[in-house]
């Protein structure tokens, strides 16, 4: 076969069918398939996908064979159609396009009308018996190939075209008549000529070739090569080229042409959904001049159109058309998106494919094929981009409203929001208590800043990065936040902030996109998510076939209400720091850490374990039944102090220090690289008693809760370690603690204490921590920065140019870097297992929300996943198409 | 075997040697061997260390038939000696002694003249006729085994001893009669019943298994234990115990006691070197109460010692003991410390064991021995520990001088100096330029320091670790340097500095010790190193043997003729930011960072391009015909503006720019974790026009230097590579203007672009790195820093934690992490030749003048490793000592 290059299709059978796809591109496969099937295809064949990569490798050359099997095909089409190609009896005009294996909309070249010259011409007004038609189809065909095949650009016959119009007093192109045309070809002869160098070819045959190679050369074009970048086309697939017999719609009111979709593609429901014109070429719809007309009455009804439909025109073609769905749906089991031409009377279907549709389209959709028959549930589930849930999870902003883009930063926490501006916490409070709802705009947030994000509608900061304070708080609360909007400034001493020229003052108003990192003026109309009946099913089939575990990452009573509500499995990251932020547990752990003497920090723990036992309770009582996995104290402890003057004397206040004390106190907590300083379990090791205090904060709400009967299932977790002997000395003290405090109580509480697993060593020493924890969980947040040495705070305008640079093709803190990032996470769980083969293993950074990532866990072999309670179904429906086998490709690698 | 537990020795034969270390101990195997060889050594046998295992195993049980084995031995003893023990005709003593397989000096325990008591005592005197000998013989036999084996402390006897003497006018020992002490025995016996409960054991049995008893509970003593500790000696290896029949040293003038090295243990040189004391017994000589003699005439002699020599007193003696020194070195080939007795004219070795030794002796012993042929230069590279030769390599502390420690930090930067303190830059400038030495104390440094460090003979800094800006510097500059002194604390207005309770003030005199981190009051002497012929012949054969090349990290002129001078085989890292903190350099560096626009950025960068081109110059002349690599920009920019307002007004001068700009510009460079930031080659990603004159630089620097018809090698490496993606931009930017250079000058310079691999990224990715890069240089420290998520800056409060909690065994910031980082090395290594066979590797962090490390990159397959001038030879030595196989254990694994 490796020298066939071309295929034929129509008139019920082809040589090619949808299967062949890479061969003949989607566009042809496409076509053969519908022949097979016996739908009305203007018959033609493919030259191959192969042919466009010998054509590039060889610069322009073509297979030796090709001409004769291009001459033969053509000889074929002529005895099907029962016409002539470039004779004078029954013209044979053709269309030439291209189709790559993915659809690349507009990128490449087409040819229509081809085969036309002075001779040829005059038969074509013979045959249908309208010189206006031929003429105007000629010019058409001259424009076209003008343009594309010998880069002469359209302006020079617009130009002609408007002087001719000027000249004979005429308005429109329809006022021109077929002599109009006629006079006006000379000169369109004349210009191509002039500006290409070359003579317009005359001959069809040469017209043929010369438009075949242009849809090759196209292939290349810029503009593709672009598209192909931007969307991870690979270069080497090439272009088939499709050419057909031409059917024209233009041919009286009883031609026409138009785009359907089998169902509607905004909503899914099963009504036919398209738009056409009566006596027009394709080319008309596009260009716009014509409003099209509805296809069926339903819709015309439904969309208060006044024009006529296909159905009340028509009736006998709309049936067909109808038919002609229900075939496609059928055979290809999915939505599909169909071009048509019906020329005097005549159905011809010119193409389909999949159609786009929204995110609640699409799930419609596959529900309703499966309660249909059409499909099954697995195919049901791998047709959803589970990104594409994340649009119905969250307040959204309406797609229709109108915005005015201020400037963007990145979208550190999904949803939207509007209020007025305010540039401090203290505002942010005030202004929300006299009922007001305002966007917290600050420089960077720090734990002082809590009370005015809780009281905001979002937060928006200059500074910071997708874990910066302000996103991670932000995450926390379900609260939509942009950060790091570096083209943004603000003055909070004025109150102002400036962004493209504008100054914008406290209380105007400006809408937040966390989902998108966008900033917008005024307010923009937003709308309730809506998790509808098809949304509901579907996740029951996701939770049938994934074999991943889905927790979430939740620390206060609505986040753990919120990961019940979309179906978390547990919890399975609650960072106990965020409780530390709040109002007087935040003046109890200055004091700890204040604290000159042992005993004053022992009795500032003392206010904390209570503090903390009721946090856990609540946890352990929304969970119950569920596994709760608790991280010890994480960030460096200066974390917790204030950096500002005023906060500083207010703190000092508090406490009754000296505000000097409080600043001693900071410059020694102080380090170059808090990242990389005294954190995690090293806290642990250097200030023993306030995990000490944390454990029995756990394990006295754990008895509380259980007293009650309910089931509590603490698993307690060690941050940032590095080395089994640590993780050893931690364990040892966990389990110490809960001896004593389950001694108190006189009771049981099954637990388990295991290791994060987010410092590169942590993964090369796997088997050693595996010794003594019962379970890892990735913190791929901390494993990326370490393993690319790259701060994600400060990493914003570096990502900007290694995107640009096409260093990073993806995010590698969105999406796990694979190839990197992911040995050392499958060397985690290899030694792990190696040492404990029942080892439970998740992970619970950022990338358990992403889809890509979730395929890999997979893969890897992990027992879970956790991400935040809004990104659940998410991960539900990836670790569902994981276990189907779905993957993808690792752009970084 | 496994139920022999005593092993015989004496007279010519024995039934062990010194292979059979682990199982006699060190001072029982070389019994057995001293004995096999025909020396004479006083008869006895050895109960193996498997015994102390089973011992300490079943908590002080012994093997069934150990009883048995150790009365045939005793029976065997009294056979040989023709003595009796217990019995009363030709009485037989015994001395029960400790030995393990390492020595451990002083940590167990040992008893003499066992088998004393009444009766005993009585035939002891009769035999020797001498009553006080065997009186005085029995009351240091009762406090010994009082004090060793039933735990009553020593001054009990002295109490008594001191009464005794009080009540009788009596002065001194010596002054008691046979008689006195036949009085005080009763008393000692008295006083041990009170204090034990238990009566002393007056049968020689008894006393002889309650003495093994007692050796064997001394292994798990808490001295012993902690010792094991400090020298990591496992605790399940166990002392054997060596019984021997007892001689005498105190019976009259013809006896005597003494210890000898068979060369001098401070020179090396071969003279017979010790000292001896007549009638005395071994714990006279440690009792220090007599002043020992010398062994040899020569001895005598040179030390200006009045006191006769052995050689004088019994030269027969002499010559007999001075052929045992010939015997033992020809036998052992190693230099050897041992204890004699001269028992009444009677000659009796008690130990031999391998002598300590300077390393200025240890040289010229290994390098002597080996022109003796008593050794081959195998051997010799073995038998020195390389970290010793740094005593040779810098200007010391004359370690027989006093001093006051006043406190200590890290030994940043090796060498002593002493000066007058001063506390800033510009004092230290002054100060020196007035012909005054001073240190220059601070709490950091920061590049407005440069001219201070410059002018000052020593660093000293409270804030700041190994890798600190003044540890690099001082390093780079020779220059001792002691960092992170958090004991001591200096208040720069007042310029005074605190440690201990003591202030000083500016201009008092202080030393460092940076090879130790010591700081002490005044000025301590110190002396020049020297370098003498042994050490230059050793270093010819270590670079015989060695197959790891070894280059030094060096970018100033003096760093570069001193890494030649010690015998770099090239540069393995020229950092050139280094270059940049220097006087206007700094001053062009920073107009280039604050610079507003393009252009004037580029005139900044032109200006330092001249100095650049320069630099390299000098570089390339130096190091002509060896290779040179130069690492392209590496801290984030931020490090080369003022921190201090005092700085930024002046740099704002200096630039014509306003304090506000340079105060903004600061801040906009600011970054939470400078390490994790935008350094390296993010600086060649983000400004690529630094790259550029940096390697236009080096081009032109290595084309004037090419035309002299000087060899030029650079090699220029980039660092802080992560990806594959990102080295080829590098790469392709360096081969951009090289060819640009090269073509301006009509030249050909063969170079090489080459990845630094310090980030586990790189690591993993190796093999896509190694697709474009000629060489791989590893750089250990920030690789150690981000595989532990740990900042060397941050961690010295850390590591004290971690090593107090056994986490860290070794420093991984000195010794390479063998089984985590070093994990990370490994497939680094592997990963790039699988793509690039003949890549070249080398590792250009701290570890490359680290022994351990060392062996361990000798195993990794490394091609060279770099390290700073001053420690090249040590390196060197390593790496021969490498390639003899030579190894360790990582005890952090």
């Amino acid at each position: 076969m490796a020298d066939k290059w071309t295929y034929a299709f129509g008139v019920g059978k082809a040589e090619g069918s949808a299967a062949m796809l890479d061969l003949l591109g989607g566009k042809g496969a496409n076509l053969h398939e519908m022949s097979s099937i016996g739908l009305n295809i203007p018959p033609g064949f493919t030259i191959t996908t192969e042919v466009c990569s010998h054509f590039i490798q060889t610069q322009g050359e073509y297979p030796a064979d090709l001409e004769a099997q291009v001459s033969q095909a053509v000889q074929a089409l002529e005895a099907t159609m029962g016409a002539s190609f470039g004779a004078c009896e029954n013209v044979l005009l053709l269309s030439v396009r291209s189709g790559a294996r993915a659809s690349m909309p507009g990128m490449m070249d087409t040819v229509l009308n081809l085969g036309l010259n002075d001779k040829t011409v005059k038969c074509l007004a013979k045959t249908f018996g309208d010189e206006r038609f031929a003429y105007d189809s000629y010019r058409r065909f001259i424009q076209m190939f003008g343009d594309v095949v010998m880069g002469v650009d359209h302006y020079h016959f617009e130009d002609i075209l408007e002087d001719y119009k000027f000249d004979h007093a005429l308005k429109l192109d329809a006022d021109l008549s077929g002599e109009d045309w006629k006079n006006l070809i000379p000169r369109f002869y004349e210009v191509i000529e002039e500006e290409s160098g070359r003579p317009f070819p005359t001959h069809p045959k040469e017209q043929l070739w010369a438009a075949i190679g242009a849809v090759f050369k196209s292939w290349t074009n810029k503009r593709a090569r672009t598209y192909r970048k931007l969307y991870n086309i690979p270069d080497g697939w090439g272009t088939a080229v499709n050419i057909q017999a031409m059917v024209f719609g233009n041919l009286g009111n009883n031609s026409a042409t138009g785009v359907c979709f089998t169902r509607n593609p905004s909503t899914g429901h099963n009504e036919f959904y398209g738009e056409y014109l009566e006596n027009a070429q394709g080319e008309d719809v596009v260009a716009g001049l014509r409003t099209p007309q509805p296809l069926s009455l339903a819709h015309a009804k439904a969309t208060d159109m006044d024009l006529p439909s296909l159905e009340e025109r028509m009736p006998d073609l709309f049936a067909q058309l109808n038919t002609v769905r229900k075939t496609l749906e059928n055979h290809y089991k999915d939505m599909q998106d169909l071009e048509f031409t019906i020329e005097q009377g005549r159905l011809w279907i010119l193409q389909t494919r999949t159609g786009k549709r929204t995110i609640r389209a699409a799930l419609r959709v596959a529900v309703v094929m499966v309660t249909e028959g059409l499909i099954d549930k697995k195919e049901a589930i791998c047709r959803i981009d589970p990104t594409h849930l994340d649009q119905l999870l969250h307040r959204t902003l309406d797609p229709d409203a109108d915005c005015e883009i201020l400037g963007h930063g990145l979208p550190a926490s999904p949803g939207a929001a509007s209020g007025k501006l305010v540039f401090t916490s203290d505002d942010a409070e005030a202004w929300t208590a006299r009922g007001e709802e305002v966007i917290l705009a600050r420089l960077e947030t720090s734990p002082d800043d809590i009370k005015g994000m809780i009281s905001a509608k979002g937060v928006l900061t200059m500074r910071g990065g997708m874990t910066s304070h302000a996103a991670v708080v932000a995450r926390g609360m379900g609260k939509p936040c942009v950060s790091g909007a570096s083209g943004i400034s603000i003055d909070s001493a004025a109150k102002t902030l400036t962004a493209l020229g504008e100054t914008l003052v406290e209380g105007d108003l400006i809408t937040l996109n966390g989902g998108t990192g966008q900033v917008m003026k005024g307010r923009v109309a937003t709308v309730e998510p809506q998790l509808g009946g098809a949304f509901a099913t579907f996740m029951t089939w996701a939770d049938e076939i994934r074999t991943l575990k889905v927790r979430a990452n939740a620390e206060t009573l609505a986040d753990a209400v919120a990961a019940r509500a979309f179906g978390a499995e547990g919890i399975g990251l609650a960072r106990t720091e965020h409780m530390f932020f709040h109002d007087d547990r935040l003046t109890h752990m200055r004091s700890m850490i204040l604290a000159g003497t042992q005993a004053a920090r022992l009795e500032a723990l003392d206010k904390l374990l209570d503090h903390q036992r009721n946090d856990f309770v609540e946890l352990f009582e929304v969970m119950q039944g569920l596994p709760v996995t608790i991280r010890l104290l994480d960030p460096p402890l200066h974390e917790f102090l204030p950096t500002r003057l005023r906060d500083m004397k207010s703190v000092a206040e508090t406490l009754g220090v000296s505000i000097e004390d409080v600043q001693a106190r900071a410059a020694e907590l102080f380090e170059t690289n808090p990242m990389l300083g005294n954190r995690g379990c090293r806290l642990g090791i250097t200030y023993p008693e306030i995990y000490e205090m944390q454990v029995r904060a756990i394990f006295e709400a754990a008895c509380n809760v259980q007293i009650q009967d309910k089931v509590v299932l603490p698993e307690i977790m060690v941050p940032l370690v590095s080395d089994g002997r640590e993780f050893a000395l931690m364990k040892a003290l966990v389990d110490r603690v809960a001896k004593d405090v389950l001694g108190e109580y006189g009771l049981k509480v099954p637990y388990q204490v295991g290791s994060m697993i987010e410092l590169p060593r942590a993964s090369l020493k796997a088997g050693e921590i595996a010794k003594e924890a019962a379970f890892f969980s990735f913190g791929t947040n901390d494993l990326t920065q370490m393993t690319y040495g790259l701060s994600r705070d400060d990493a914003a305008p570096l990502l900007q140019a290694y995107t640009d640079k096409g260093v990073f093709r993806q995010d590698p803190f969105k999406t796990l870097d694979q190839t990197g990032v992911g040995e050392l996470v499958q060397m985690g769980v290899q030694y792990g297992r190696s040492v404990r083969p029942d080892l439970k293993v998740g992970i619970c950074g950022e990338h358990g929300g992403d889809p890509r990532s979730v395929f890999f866990f997979h893969k890897a072999g992990l027992d879970y996943i956790s991400c935040s309670p809004f990104r659940v179904p998410i991960a539900k429906l990836s670790a569902a198409q994981a276990a189907l086998g779905v993957d993808f490709e690792d752009e970084n690698a």
